[in-house]
């Protein structure tokens, strides 16, 4: 499987101001970007943190996904949720029925969630004790035929896919403001890494919109 | 006054883990640009944090040193800590005898800490109650014929400043690699701005050592 993170922060590393609401960091030359990335992955991943705060949708615009029906793939990429203790609301837009979701949780999570979350539609993927084992919950969504992950957040599981050495490639588009706070939401949270730091290299460097693109690749 | 920001982040926006220890992430290039940095700038300051952290000495290379005596400025630029309760250790390297330092204190600082620190032969500037009031400190450096002041950490005294609207200038070194951590210390700490965000405008990007320099002008 090949994981490509993608985000987009302020040009101090951050995803969102402490009050986790959602703030114009990019522009649409960007979310064009994202559009064409998510376009060609098998599946676009967020975290439950991300879900909670900003219920996202994770679909293609129209004209892509009628590009992708012509191509013989399903109208969108599958929508992945890191959630160990299940806590997607049932009436989130990302268990719509408008693509297929993975809810990727832990043993610990309460049965009757599971349940609920079954009931709308979504495959219940459990992996893990207390918190998601990645490295399996990942090997059984290959087992799925996605290939092509797109992680697009929070910085809790993108730390998380470090830690666990899932991680191929990075993007950051860098913005120009600056958002700042100790308690705000960075590109890499958790618990940090004190040595054995991801070691990175440049592939490209892009301006666009006000701000610009790292490319960055994973060193195995 | 003109205030120019030079820090060095991770991929991620942090300045260290959260054990606080200096970790390489620029190189032998970058060293050199912030080697020019300072020998263009009549001070260079840092925040408490930075000082009790590091204990840096804030002076030029001796080559450097040779050329600012030689077009008639003292040998290093001056040192400036942002230090409200005047807890720069009296032994500090910052308070050693190399070139001048000022501290900035505040009201609220044991007064037999600013006679010790006064002598080191630092220069002690009161202003501000609990904390150090920026844009009174800033004016009373201009008054010592301070113009060019470079501030090279760390995120809570970058925020402060930010905060306080002094900033023209940002210059982030970012380098090849994840540091992660909800508590590392990154670029801008403090509260956090959660509207009004300072907006940044990017005047070049450049490939330095195995990472990205971005130059950023905060707009008025």
């Amino acid at each position: 499987m090949h994981v490509l993170v993608n985000a987009a922060t302020s040009a101090d590393g951050k995803l969102s101001s402490r009050r986790r609401e959602q703030i114009a960091i990019s522009g649409p030359a960007d979310f064009d970007r994202v559009d064409s990335l998510r376009a060609d992955s098998d599946a676009v991943m967020v975290g439950i943190g991300t879900v909670l705060a900003d219920d996202p949708h994770l679909t293609v615009n129209e004209s892509t996904s009628v590009a992708r029906e012509e191509r013989g793939d399903p109208s969108h990429p599958a929508r992945v949720v890191a959630d160990s203790r299940a806590r997607t609301p049932s009436d989130a837009r990302i268990v719509d029925d408008a693509a297929t979701t993975y809810l990727l949780v832990s043993e610990a999570a309460p049965t009757d969630r599971i349940k609920a979350l079954r009931e709308t539609g979504a495959e219940v993927i459990v992996a893990g004790e207390e918190r998601v084992a990645l490295p399996e919950a990942l090997s059984e969504l290959e087992s799925r035929e996605i290939e092509r992950l797109m992680v697009e957040g929070g910085g809790e599981l993108i730390f998380s896919l470090f830690e666990a050495g899932l991680v191929d490639k990075l993007s950051v588009f860098v913005g120009p403001l600056v958002i700042g706070g100790r308690e705000a939401p960075t590109l890499a949270d958790g618990e940090g890494f004190v040595d054995g730091f991801p070691d990175l290299s440049l592939e490209s460097v892009e301006r666009i919109d006000a701000g610009v693109l790292l490319r960055w690749r994973v060193r195995p």
